[in-house]
C-alpha cells in the first residue's frame, strides 16, 4: 500500500516534473494561439477616481511588453504627481483636465505675477516676491495624446463636471526600462492602501509614497523643514488613495485655453538631451479629423502620431493610431510590420477577426467600449464597425510603427506580379486581375450588410 | 518497504529538482562549451522544391539569436511571398533566378506598356490600358546578399536551368524581432502542410496562408471579389506547399540583365524611413573579387557588406562576409569583437578549430559545403582550407562586425609593446619581436602541408 | 508508516513544486525588496597581485546587468591584457600606472626611434631599423575613468610605488555583449589556476589563454614561429595568472606625464567607426575638482562622465559620477530616471538610506571603504557622510544618465504647483511655500548632527 502510493507519488512528481521542463525550458515563449479581449484586473479605489489595471503577467501583455491602465478621476480629481520605470503614452478618452509633468532638471517657467505691496512685510526668504512658479502645466481635451519619459512625475486635475478617462500604455520591453517586465509606479504624494495585486514575489500590501521609507529627521533635513511637516508628507493618515478630491478652487498658473493645435510646428532641437525636453511638445490630438492621414467622409478617419511629428517618441520607442470609423465600415485587413499593438475601444461595437503567423483565426469577436486586444507582429486583423460608430486608439511598440495591408491600392497583393497571384492561388488572370485592382481605397472599405462571426476558428 | 521506497521516490525527488532549479535559474544561459557543425532539423518538401530549417533551439543558434534556413527551388519554381517577423540576410548559393519584395506603402513602379486597341474592347474597370504593374524586380545570381526587413514579403523564381539555392540567416535577439525568439514565417500564399515541427508549445499542425484565417465573405469585401474567388485565396485544396511549380512562361515586368554592380554606388537617402525604403537598395554582390576587401591572388579574398556599403543594414543590425580560399590558405586566428556569427559553407572543406573564452578548444573538424557553424562574440577561430577551393558566408548581428586578430599586421599582439610580451609569455626579445613582426599578412597567410587535427580538446 | 511517508513526501514535493512554479514562472523577476551592501565573492591571487570578484549572479547584479570587478596591482605588477565580452568603464582608485589597449584594425602609432648602426648587421627582417612600435599607452593616475568596448584588450602596469587600485564596472544587459549575462574575460596572455567560480553551468577549472586552445603547429604557422615558441605562448607551465611581476625596467614607448586635462577637447569625429574608435578619447579625469558640476567648498563636489564629453559613451551605453563630500554634507534625495547605477565606496564612510517603488526603506545602513551598492532605476537614495570625507563612483547603465531631486531648488517638489501639494500631502500652503522653496541648493546640502539609523524598515 506505502508502496503503490509512493510509486504513484514518484509517478506524479515526475509527470510534473516533466511537464514543468517543457513549459520551463524556453520560459519567455510568447503563447498566442488564442486571443481575448482583456478587461482589468484589479480596480484601486481612491478618494477622487479610481484606477484600473491589466494584469500585465497575462500573456498577450507579457510578450507584447506592454502595461496598461485606465484612470477614471471624477470632477475635482487630482491624480497625485506619480512616474513610472518605463516611457508610457497617455490617450484622454473622455472628459478635460489639466496636466503637469516635472522633467529633472527643468526650470519653472509658469510664474506668477508678483502681487506689489506683499512681499514687503512677509519676509520669508525665497518665497518672496511671487506667491507660486512650477513647470508647465497643459490643458487636456478628448483625443490628446501624451508621451511622457520614464522617472518624469506627472500628475492630472480633472476641472471640467464629467468624469476625466484616460487609458495609459507603457512599453515594458524597450530600453527605457532597465529592470524587470513589472511596472513599477512611484508615488510622490498619496498611496495606495489596497496595494498592487499584480505585483509577482511580492506580498500585496499597502503602496506608500517616496516620502514614506525616508527617516523624518532626513526630510526634515533636506528640505529645511521642521520634523512635523516631514511626517505630514510621509502620509501615514491619508487613506484618500493616489488620486483626491480638492476641496475649493484649484488654481495653478496656466495659459488660456487653447484653440485647436494652429501654429504648432513639430520642432526638435539637437542640442542636448536635457535642453530639449525641457520645451520638447510632448502632446498631440488625434481627435481632430481635419488632421486626419486617412480620411474618407463617409467612412470615418485614421490619424496617427509618431516620432516625426511628435519627436520625443524616439526616446518612448512608442507611437499610436486613433480611428474613428462609422457603421458598415471596415479597416482592410493589415498586419505590424515592426511593432506590437494594444488596441482600446474609446466608444462603440466593432467585429474584429485576427490571423496568426500559422494562418489560424485567433480572435473573432466582437469588441465594445472599454475592451482592450493586443495585436501581435505579423499577425493580420480585420475590423468592422457594428454600432453606429467605432473608436479606439491603438498604441504600438516603434515609434515608427508601420503596417502593410493585404487588401487595397496599397497593399501586398497590388505590390505582387500577375504571375505570382496567378500560381500562387491557381486563379486566372481575370481573377487575379481583380484580387489586384478592384479594391482602390487604401485602408478603409464600405462593408455591406450584416456578417456571421463566432468563437475562433482554428 | 513502503517506507523505503517513499524515501526513495523523495531523495530522487529531491535531487531532480535540485537539478532542476540549478538548471532553471538561469534558463537564458548560454551552452557553449562544445559546438558542433549543425545539420537542417526539418526538411520541408513542395512541389517546386524545399526548404531546410535548422532547429533555432539548439542551444548554439538559440544563444547566438540566428534563425537558419536553406531554400532549394528547382526550375520554374516559385517560393510564394512570405514575410518574417525579423530582419534577415538572404544569400545566394547557386543558380539564378528573380526576386521581388513588396515593401508597405511603396508605389508600383514596374509597370507594362499600354497594348494600344486591347483597353477599348474591354472595360474592365481598373484593369484598363495596362496589363500588370507591381513592384519592383531583381535579377538574382550567384553571391548576392539581400537585406529583407521583418514584416516585407518577399518570394523568389528559378528561370534558370539548375537548382536556386539560397541560405537566410535571421537575428530573432534584436529589435526587429518584437516577439519571443521563434522563427515566425507568414505565408502569403501556397501553406505548409506538414507543419514547422520546430515551433514550441504549439503540436504540429499544417501551416496555411494568411487568408485561411477569415472569414470568406471577409476577403470577398475586402478585395472586392466574389466568395468562390476568396474561397480560392485560401488554398484548402492546395497540398502543392510554399514553393510551387509554374507551367508556362513566367511572365513579369524586369528591366534587362545588369552587367555587374557598375555604377551602383550606395546612397543613402535620410528623408523619412518610408520614402528611403522604397527606393533603398536591399542587394549587394559579394562574389566579385574586384569589390574584394581582402586579396591575395594566391591566397583568395573576403569580401564585406555592413551599413557602409548597404545602408538597410543599419535597421537590420546584421551585416555579411564572404570569404573565398584556396587549398592550404589559412584565415589567421580571430575572434568578433561586437557579433555572434553564423558560418556556412557553400563550398569545399576546411578545418575549422575554435576556442571559447576558457582557452577551451572547443570545435576542432573538418567542416564541409552545407553545413552551419556558430561562431559566438569573443570566440577565436581558425579556418584553413582543406580542399581545391573553400568558400564560406558568414552572417553577423551587427551592423558593422568587427574582427580582431590574434596574428598578423593588424594584430593584437602586433599592438602590444614587446616588453608585455615578453613578460607575459616568458620569452626573449627576439622571439617577441618574432611574434610581433614575422606575419606581415592581416587577414590570410600560407598554411603549409597537412596537419593532424580531431574532436575538441578541453 | 510507509503511506504516511510516502504522503509526506507527495505533499513535500507539491509544495515545492509548487513554490518552485511561482518563482519560475517569469524566471527574470528582480527580487529587490532587500538590498546590501556587497563584497567580493571570490579573490583571484596572483604573482604580481589579485582580482576580486563580485558575483554577478546575486539578485542587484543580475538585475542591474552590472558585472563589477576590483584589479589590485602591487608594484611593478603587469595585468596581462584581456578582453570582455562587454563594454566596460574602469575607474582608478589608487596609484598610477600605464595603459594600453589594442583597437582592431588600428596602427601602431608609438614607434620608438630608430638607432642607428644597430640595424645593419642584424638582418633580422621586420625588426630592423627599429626597436619597437605599438599602439597607444596612457599614463593613468587616481580618477581617470576609461572606456573600454567589448573585444577590445587591454593591459596595465603598476609603475608607481604603492598599489594600483582599479575597479570596473561592465554592463552585461546592454547589446554590446551578445550572448548571455555572464561577464567572460579573455585571456590574451597569462591565465587564472583557480578559475572562475561564478560562471554557472561550467565546472570550476584552470582558465587558460587564448593560444592554449589552438594546436601548437597552427600558431606556428599562423605567427611564422617555431612550435617551441608557439608552446611558449600557450603558458601551459606558467601558474603566474593573470597579474605578473615584471623583473628589471618595464621600457615602453610612452610620451612624457602630461600635466592635467589641458587642451584635451572632447572632439567627435563622424566619418566611420574603425577610423573614430583609433583616436577617439577613452579617458577622462573625475577627481579633479576644477572640472567639477556640482560645487560646494564647504561640502565638495560631483562631477560626471557621459556621452556628451566622452563620445565613445555613446558606443558603450554607460555614465559615471564621481562624488566627494565632508563630514556631514549630504546628497539631496533623488532618483535614477533612465538607468541602473552601481555605487562603489572609495573612501570613508557614508549613511545611505533608500526607499524602493512601493516606498519601503530597502537599505538603511552606513556603508564603507571596498564596499559596493546597486541603486537600481527609480529607487530613491539619500546620502550622508560619516567620515571626514566620503568619496564614490557611480556608475551607471546609460550614456546620458538622469537623476531626478525629491529636494532641492530642481526637485520635483518644486516643479510642482503650490496646489497639488497642499492637496496631496494635506499641508498648508505657507508650510507647501517652505517644501517648495527652503532648500535652495541643487544636490549637496548640510546635514547637521548625527542621526540614527539602523536595519531596513518595511
Amino acid at each position: 500500500m506505502g508502496r503503490a502510493s509512493s510509486i504513484v507519488s514518484f509517478s506524479l512528481t515526475l509527470l510534473i516534473l516533466f511537464h514543468g521542463y517543457t513549459a520551463q525550458q524556453w520560459p519567455n515563449e510568447c503563447q498566442l494561439d488564442q486571443l481575448n479581449a482583456l478587461e482589468p484586473s484589479q480596480v484601486i479605489q481612491s478618494e477622487g477616481g479610481r484606477i484600473e489595471v491589466w494584469d500585465h503577467h497575462a500573456p498577450q501583455l507579457r510578450c507584447s511588453g506592454f502595461a496598461f491602465e485606465r484612470f477614471v478621476i471624477e470632477p475635482q480629481g487630482l491624480y497625485l504627481p506619480t512616474f513610472m520605470n518605463a516611457g508610457k503614452l497617455t490617450f484622454v478618452v473622455h472628459g478635460t483636465g489639466l496636466m503637469g509633468r516635472v522633467v529633472p532638471g527643468c526650470p519653472e517657467t509658469f510664474i506668477e505675477s508678483p502681487v506689489f505691496g506683499e512681499s514687503q512685510g512677509q519676509g520669508q526668504g525665497q518665497g518672496q516676491g511671487f506667491r507660486d512658479m512650477h513647470q508647465k502645466v497643459e490643458h487636456l481635451r478628448c483625443g490628446d495624446t501624451i508621451a511622457t519619459p520614464s522617472g518624469v512625475a506627472q500628475w492630472f486635475y480633472n476641472n471640467g463636471n464629467e468624469p476625466l478617462i484616460l487609458v495609459a500604455a507603457a512599453d515594458l520591453a524597450n530600453h527605457e526600462n532597465q529592470l524587470d517586465r513589472n511596472l513599477r509606479p512611484v508615488l510622490i504624494a498619496g498611496n495606495n492602501p489596497q496595494g498592487q495585486e499584480w505585483l509577482q514575489g511580492r506580498q500585496q500590501q499597502k503602496q506608500n509614497n517616496i516620502f514614506t521609507g525616508f527617516a523624518p529627521e532626513i526630510l526634515a533635513q533636506a528640505f529645511k523643514i521642521n520634523v512635523e511637516t516631514a511626517q505630514q508628507l510621509q502620509s501615514h493618515q491619508d487613506n484618500r488613495g493616489n488620486i483626491v478630491k480638492v476641496k475649493g478652487p484649484f488654481s495653478v498658473i496656466r495659459p488660456p485655453l487653447r484653440r485647436g493645435q494652429g501654429g504648432q510646428q513639430p520642432q526638435e532641437k539637437a542640442n542636448g538631451l536635457e535642453e530639449t525636453l525641457c520645451t520638447m511638445r510632448c502632446t498631440e490630438n488625434l481627435d481632430d479629423p481635419s488632421d486626419a492621414d486617412v480620411y474618407t467622409p463617409s467612412l470615418g478617419y485614421i490619424n496617427t502620431v509618431n516620432s516625426y511629428n511628435l519627436p520625443i517618441l524616439r526616446l518612448l520607442h512608442l507611437s499610436a493610431l486613433r480611428g474613428s470609423i462609422r457603421n458598415n465600415a471596415m479597416v482592410l485587413p493589415q498586419w505590424n510590420v515592426n511593432a506590437n499593438s494594444a488596441l482600446y475601444v474609446t466608444n462603440g461595437r466593432a467585429h474584429i477577426q485576427m490571423v496568426n503567423d500559422n494562418g489560424d483565426r485567433v480572435f473573432d469577436q466582437e469588441v465594445s467600449n472599454g475592451q482592450l486586444l493586443i495585436v501581435p507582429q505579423g499577425f493580420s486583423v480585420m475590423k468592422r464597425a457594428t454600432s453606429e460608430q467605432f473608436q479606439w486608439i491603438e498604441f504600438k511598440t516603434n515609434e515608427n510603427a508601420q503596417v502593410n495591408s493585404l487588401a487595397g491600392r496599397t497593399s501586398v497583393m497590388t505590390g505582387l506580379p500577375l504571375e505570382v497571384i496567378t500560381n500562387g492561388f491557381q486563379i486566372s488572370p481575370q481573377e487575379a486581375k481583380r484580387v489586384k485592382f478592384s479594391t482602390m481605397e487604401t485602408t478603409l472599405t464600405h462593408s455591406s450588410g450584416p456578417m456571421s462571426y463566432g468563437r475562433p476558428r482554428v
